[in-house]
């Protein structure tokens, strides 16, 4: 293990999220609110400190990086900057735990959305801030965003490789452009365009400025933490359509939007994930918008609440229009079966994703066909290309790690007493990023009811979802921590 | 498709079904109950007709089989027996509506246990035990019987092959013996031993005999049908833990007792699969246990209670001595995970097989291996032997196949509105075959609030999940029902 390489890489890591977290002590002091500005102070001054004593350590550090260490550096920067991002909440005194500030960033970065404030309208505007901001971040990796602003590798091309794959969801990631630099940078402008024009679309619907900043970020990292303690549900309907429209394009494969710029349009119609995706969301609100009907009684606002709850589900995101706790279970079984499903590959959606799934049906009916006839050889095909053997094993061996992880914490959070519904609502939300489950975790209620050891069970598993499981259980494997 | 061939098998399946109805219709007569008696006899004419029909239809049957036939054979036939195994149910109007007569039936056969009798001791005997037979023959599987009984096959073996392949559980069925037909005749020997003494052991409990003969044929089943509205709560603490031990020995794989005649105890000791079943026993005895202990308020109360359970949910057969759904979610929870996880591959027992989790957990614990030292090259081993690869691919597979069965099967049974948890839990156990679910198909009520179509679902779960879902999902798969 390359430790002095990955001690160079936190320092970067570091200084990036201290350069970002400036904004927010901007607002901090404008606003006057003086525990929160303190809490950023604070939490800089550790950070500049952490940075210079990496620094030192990292001086002469060899180049030689590879796969393991690829993993082990992103799962571990993740953690890194979530225990030092969240010293704001605590420092300021707006979070009064620790383990509660911890899951609050976790949430963030991840961006599931799940929180433990009883209140968000009590929080000043800074820490508001911070929190949205965390999951623009988090949505499309801030190792991506290393990737795509610092020439850090110089020549080596594997070790981004490593980073970027390890960071960006779904089960292959290809290069857009040769150079991963590229890729990366391709990526974020994507990224940043779709963010500034659902910030302008916001705007256009009367919204405030500062809602409308949060609510972008909110729906660009398909996080789900709001400004509002009804999430949306006081927002006009235009604002809730508007952001359901964005939520969904943003749990499109980010490869799709390139596709479009260079005007290969086939392609993008004929994508088999994204056809899947379009199909389940259709399908989705379609069932529920008449399984909601009696309670509406309209048929505008049932359609327009089923899109809004199918897409924030869908995507992972998690902002809510209704507290779909209380509709009929056909919806919410629904809404469930969704959970897991979640957003494309390569978007900044989580979730099992729908290219996993696509994958896991066509080696399913291929399964079945084989057993029908055992000696016919078949090649699974997505979008016309055979797909490699070893991705088919992946997939499947990655569905079992899922559902074992599941099981696990779903007994594990069982400990603390609440109902079968609401602990294994509340695993699938965070597992799959998305923020809120079902009952006492529902759209109307908040994760602070879970003892202190649930709540980092459900951080493991927040972590463990958005970075696919391999970089977060790395750290945990024996040989992993072994000096080379 | 040769139809001819089924045609031939059908005619012996139906026979033996009959020859086996003719015990329920004596103890009918014998009790003097008219309408059960009309019940068994009209059967038995409806049965002789079929056989005569089918017998003239498949004269000059062509010898060739493969697999596709076994398991189309296997499905239907399945089908078959339920079909016209119900009709005393039925025609003696102790259960007024077919479908629930249906569900009855394919309940008893695919050892499910789950029931829609309001009141099990409203029936007359020989309808109680016609449904607790059902569980013995369809536990080890009836064309197993029919293979260890009746040389129908000559000297194809490929054919028995593929039938025993076909009804036989778990993810690779070996031949304990050279010839199919001895390894079918030494599991049925094995099973009726075992029954024996079950039966016995409960005898010497002063259980009335009536009754130690239907918990026998539920327990070697591992079905869960009983003769008491409270399952086996009413009975004494030792015929509890008798029934316990049983249900255990039930869900161990069957070679094992052959290789313990045989006293190759190493190899049995040694048995990776039964170290996993018996480890996950024991240690949700042990959680349950201290979990319970605030209500039962004595050791050995909770550990019985404990025990149990566990053993009536891992094995799948559903049999309860106390109504778990009144447990903590803890308890409810482990029991959840047990019931996906089922008894041991090759035992009567369902769910997704011991073996199958222990071969997914090594898939897993390989794919993560290899993300670390991507060209690294493992082979799977259990048992020390190593596994094929397609075996692994299959499993893998299967897994997926049964996650989106369950969540489709949510999904449509959750049209007729009933809770989350109580959808959830009822395809769950129809799928595992179990009995019980949660809340409103808990341990102290019945599977009888359903819709029809509903139901029809649920059947379709139980036969998929008893016969391993192949022989079902070929049945629906167009090319199947062309003829040659």
């Amino acid at each position: 293990m390359n430790f002095k390489m990955i001690g160079r890489f936190f320092v970067l890591i570091l200084s990036i999220e201290a350069a970002f977290m400036l904004p927010a002590l901007g607002i901090s002091i404008a606003d006057g609110t003086h525990a929160a500005t303190k809490g950023f102070l604070y939490t800089l001054a550790i950070m500049l400190a952490l940075i210079l004593c990496l620094g030192m350590y990292s001086r002469r550090a060899k180049k030689s990086f590879f796969a393991k260490e690829g993993l082990f550096c992103v799962g571990l920067s993740w953690i890194l900057m979530s225990v030092v991002g969240c010293l704001p909440f605590y420092l300021s005194g707006e979070i009064p735990s620790y383990v509660d500030a911890l899951f609050e960033m976790v949430s963030g970065f991840t961006t599931t959305g799940a929180s433990i404030v009883p209140n968000v309208e009590a929080l000043s505007r800074s820490i508001l801030y911070w929190r949205s901001f965390s999951h623009w971040l988090g949505g499309m990796g801030v190792l991506v965003f290393v990737l795509a602003v610092i020439p850090v590798s110089g020549k080596n091309e594997g070790f981004t490789m490593h980073l970027l794959r390890a960071e960006s969801p779904g089960p292959n990631v290809g290069k857009l452009v040769p150079k991963m630099r590229q890729t990366a940078a391709v990526l974020y402008l994507t990224y940043i365009g779709l963010t500034v024009i659902n910030f302008l679309f916001l705007l256009a619907g009367d919204m405030p400025v500062f809602d409308s900043i949060c609510t972008a970020f909110g729906t660009a990292g398909t996080g789900g933490f709001g400004v509002k303690a009804d999430s949306m549900e006081s927002y006009s309907p235009y604002l809730q359509n508007v952001t359901t429209v964005f939520m969904l394009l943003f749990g499109i494969n980010f490869s799709c939007y390139y596709l479009l710029l260079l005007r290969h349009f086939r392609a993008v119609l004929g994508d088999e994930e994204l056809r899947l995706y379009l199909g389940l969301v259709l399908a989705s609100i379609a069932l529920i918008s008449v399984n909601i009907y009696h309670i509406y009684q309209s048929t505008g606002d049932s359609i327009r609440h089923a899109a809004f709850q199918v897409s924030s589900i869908i995507t992972t995101t998690g902002f809510s229009t209704a507290d779909f706790d209380l509709w009929p279970s056909l919806s919410k079984g629904i809404l469930l079966v969704l959970m897991a499903i979640g957003a494309c590959a390569g978007s900044t959606g989580g979730g099992f994703k729908c290219a996993r799934v696509l994958l896991c049906l066509k080696s399913a009916r291929r399964n079945l066909r084989q057993v029908l006839r055992p000696n016919r050889v078949e090649v699974i095909r997505v979008n016309r290309e055979p797909v490699a053997e070893k991705v088919i094993a992946n997939t499947n061996a990655y569905l079992a790690i899922y559902v074992g992880l599941l099981a696990l914490s779903f007994l594990v959070v069982s400990f603390d007493g609440f109902s079968v519904t609401t602990n294994f609502s509340a695993v699938m939300a965070c597992f799959n990023n998305i923020g809120p489950g079902l009952e006492a975790v529902g759209p109307s209620c908040n994760f602070s009811l879970y003892s202190g050891f649930s709540k980092g069970i459900l951080i493991f598993d927040m972590l463990a979802g958005r970075l696919e499981i391999f970089p977060i259980l790395v750290l945990f494997s024996p040989g992993t921590w072994k000096k080379n």
